[in-house]
């Protein structure tokens, strides 16, 4: 197939955050146009969004559903081949749900839906359709995230007995959302954001990254949830205990109030023969302590890591790289499935799915439930 | 008062650790001089080591109680001023409760006894002796340490809100306990380590780390507990959650089974306005944010740390302190407050107490108590 | 001009490496669009280049005379705005003065030239042409690098005392150019890369660098060149001692055969106020540290730093940016100078000209003399 | 031999800073007592510091001479066994010559005397005396420098190809000598501290480090010295190229005005086979890379380290030691020597000798003669 594939975002207007590094990750390789989008529910700011964009202004929509329609109403040479869903949270289904139904594969952020309930409407329809949803849960495409799956997988750490995993941040610590702040609005906001906010924004990402990495599934957690500034509706901290099915134990704590803390997505997985650390700020390295042995910095880009690595690398040792070139790799695993999607081929790929969107969502209901009962052990039912 | 004062230690005999440690520390500052010793429940071990410390042969004796009894009969320029103890924990009670019914000071190694009963015992004999006792959480007496206190109490940080507390080994990994390795042996018999391994041995320098830093007391705790490693009695592991009164949470876990961690002790406590991060590996740094600014790490030796630093400081900055010098300033303070004791002055004294060691063991039993009852949110007493 | 750049590239065949780097940077920011190629002397090569980034095969050239000459005659709204040459060093200056003949802009790679009066000759091909030129010496792209000029700039180092500039790689350690490896094999060919391979390529960087931050200009310098490997014509690892005008000291050393060292390109600034340091393979960090006071790590995306910085930023703090995005910054800044060129506007531009590549040129040669005469103090002169 | 080893200190008096290093390293393992001293020519200093160390005051002499003479007539199970010389170094070589002709062992600082001739006109008087002369070139104390030599030792890095050897300190940036402060003031001063600052202070600990790990010798060098503050009679940075004999090359900086730098001491040495790297403030972990392999880091205490380090670690790993212990090191072998000259057995030991005081002041004069001829090239003749 000699083309690039052609997509449509909705969402990521002016103002947007996640939007942007949507377009420079679906940018990077040199695969994907942008030729659509219905950026914003205001006009105007849809409008200037697709000319800054150099769109074609008769493919710059006013709603999702008039898109999604027109998209669909186009020659197959001219028409979309999957649509990015940026928008905030509640939207996500809705959206995701007319596509797919108007025939086009989907990527979308995260987390997937406001509920769990409708997670799982949302994999009936991805069935039905039989076609590509691809969810945003970016950090797995970080190349030493693939070495420490690859790492756990080929048994080098034994039995995992323990994960630490966390992501504390501390842009929320004044109340910004009261300001008018876009990004803390609507994130505060239950309506939007749906019935969490600190673990929904982030720590469905840090336990979405213990399982990827692990393959570890929870049997039961207990969540503390707390809300420190004041008249806030949802939690701005939560610190989980897990227990693995298996036996092995976890603590998951995450923050949008801890001073200081940018974006310090982290994670450390013990296991009977060996050890690992990965820091998403330092994202390039890979820690790995065989019992009894010295730490091992593993780097990106060198011979010795292993192939899922040297598969999502593009620059040699040394030249960093970094969160787009992570999130480009969810986007070029999701368009290779695309792809063969289009030409009738199969194929493993490796980038989350909506059963990693239900599995989340099942997660934040369960957390979300715990932190309800004044943090009571609550077991893990996967939906 | 123009000498060196003298001691005598009980434990520290071949193949002990920390009793050297303490010779050490107490060596560092040619202010005090071991004379007599009970190194052993082995007579010759006990004599051996007497020897290789140049002591005079007399005053190597078979048991504590000898110990006590001969020293108090000797000349008052002659005797001991206090007594050091360094056995394993079952014996701290009954040594030091036998020693300052002698008439002499006491410094102890932690967990301070076996039981919160005991320890409460002990406080009560202490209390009455009019003697100086002092627990060896040597942690607090790192300069940065004492440096992070000053940031919280001068109220840089504000509010606490939050505070993470690490404590992750991994050296109990194997079972070398049934491989006879003395240190491991005791440590994971419950006869002579108490009701707890883990968090006896290493939970509690967390908790009293970061107690000594934000001077938060906890309110409540969830406890989980486990033995990762077969046919073990005591836990091996233990990831805590705690309610602080005043509203702020805590993290606390450690870990004797984390392969590839050392002696991993670190805190991080966030409040409204700054945050600070140490790391006991690194002990000359420590990290501290204020809201909107560059971290900065402060460095010990340098003019911008405070007094409570200072006072604690031999060495020119970037010629780096360690873990003997962070616990001779225990020694220091608490012989300190000794010759105070001697001399009929009255002063205040920076080490950690009687009183310090019944809260920690009214926090191992709470821990204790919430992990037998399946990880049960469990109020804190004070006792 | 509501239209994307449209580009050609010279050289990026298979198996290149900066030509990829170079089409992913042009990508990422969605203002540029590749349309033409000559990839490679190999036609095959060419061709399947060109099919594999989805190009007009009528575009895919057979030569870069050839190709200047074709888009030359293209419609105004069809042909490039500029080149990209991508080459090995000797090819630069004959690519880039055809493409200037030809009315084109161009970016170009560096070392500018094979030899210092190349470059002057290019330079006045440059100055006639009023086209654009651009010299990718991209590590001033990053914007903690634009932040340390910033501090400079404002005197918050004060006078500029010592300078210390690193560069040391292990890639040519085993010799691959023996072995056929390409980046190699150029590299280490006198005909190909010029009279020098490690300051030629990658010690000018360290130059470039420097001089950017500090503006400090060179009087002379000590150069040793050791070409550690057997059997090679150029050097493998070189270091050098500068004298600056003004009286500042320089230490400046790059490598290629320091085992383990992959691409670290690091620089400490000491001035009479403050100094700073910088690393290459953790570009999202600077260190600034005021007399007196505690190290500060500025951190990119924080309102902290300053306007320089920000301008070049695509993420928020934590979200890690990279070698890509400090090269597209060096393509955002040409293309807004070629955009003015083509609107017929004035502006001031924030990327390496014509006059860095004479500079470093100018240095290099001073350098290799230096060398040749055993290492001796060499007067630099301006060219 | 079941006694402590007794010693007497020349200099160490108040205000000075050595001296009380020297007594907390000697006092660190119980093995050594100080019973003597003249430490200061000032007699009220030298009262008061022998008050504050508990020592004899008729020990407490007004004059080395007179300390020499008077110890020298106490009977053999009284008088000291060895001298520790602490003073500014112009009084090195005095009190040296006049102790090891009274029959004393000798401990000296660095750098060993104020010029070559009277280095090898002392490196006779100890041949002369057969007493040992331990000089404390403190750094080759830390576990981790030996087992770095070890790494070269054993062949794992190959034949050495380069060396990059800092030691940046920046605490004279400011003119403190002119403001009388101690330290300051006798460094800066030819008569007491001789041809140079910065080399004679700390570049020859770097110069001793490198030769201590890589056993390489030099060949010639380069040596550019900067009194950056005004009115300095003696460097205060110097920039040093390197030949080592057999080709290896080396860089070799070192500065007292280098802002914000404390004690950075760090060498990096690369082979053919793999390359190492230590930092004197994070002294407790060695980097060592093998070829196309990971990183490793190698951390003190640890099994895999080798005899020569664990010999020399009195703490488990992870239990961080630092600069007093490696300093303690030193004062370990010297007495573990002095034991064996007293018991008259032979034994190899690993402390700095008057040997390598020797070829540190022929590399002090090769430096400064270098430097007086404008940084010209100059032959290294070990003298």
């Amino acid at each position: 197939m000699k083309r690039k594939l052609r997509y449509g975002m909705v969402g990521g207007g002016q103002n947007a955050f996640i939007g942007a590094v949507h377009r420079m990750a679906a940018n990077l390789d040199g695969q994907i146009e942008l030729v659509a989008g219905a950026f914003s529910s205001d006009p105007k700011n849809s409008k200037l969004t697709g000319e800054q964009l150099f769109l074609n202004p008769k493919r710059v929509y006013g709603s999702y559903e008039e898109m999604a329609k027109a998209e669909a109403a186009l020659p197959a040479d001219e028409r979309i081949d999957f649509v990015s869903i940026v928008t905030p949270n509640f939207l996500h289904a809705p959206v995701a749900t007319t596509f797919l139904k108007a025939g086009f594969h989907v990527v979308c952020d995260k987390p997937m839906t406001l509920t769990l309930k409708e997670a799982k409407a949302l994999r009936e329809t991805v069935r039905k359709s039989g076609k590509v949803f691809a969810l945003t849960h970016n950090y797995t495409g970080y190349p030493m995230v693939k070495e420490a799956r690859e790492l756990v997988r080929s048994g080098r750490l034994g039995k995992i007995l323990k994960v630490v995993a966390e992501y504390p941040q501390g842009w929320l610590l004044d109340k910004i959302e009261a300001e008018g702040q876009k990004q803390a609005s609507w994130r505060m906001d239950p309506k939007k954001a749906g019935s969490s906010s600190c673990v929904g924004d982030i720590g469905t990402h840090a336990e979405n990254l213990g399982r990827y990495i692990t393959g570890l599934r929870i049997d039961s957690l207990c969540a503390e949830f707390t809300s420190f500034i004041p008249g806030r509706k949802l939690e701005d901290d939560a610190n989980l205990l897990l227990r693995y099915k298996g036996g092995a134990k976890g603590v998951l704590h995450c923050s949008q109030i801890s001073c200081g803390e940018e974006n310090n997505l982290n994670i450390r997985v013990y296991g009977t023969k060996g050890s690992l650390a990965w820091q998403q700020e330092h994202p390039n390295e890979l820690k790995f302590i065989a019992k009894g042995e010295p730490a091992k910095i593993l780097r990106r880009g060198n011979n010795y890591v292993g192939d899922a690595a040297k598969k999502f690398t593009r620059l040699p040792f040394g030249h960093p790289e970094a969160f787009i070139e992570a999130f480009a790799n969810i986007y070029l695993e999701a368009i290779a499935a695309i792809r063969a999607s289009i030409e009738g081929r199969r194929g493993t790929f490796d980038f989350p799915t909506v059963d990693d969107g239900v599995y989340g969502m099942a997660f934040l209901e369960t957390a979300v439930k715990s932190a309800a009962f004044d943090a009571r052990w609550t077991k893990f039912v996967e939906a």
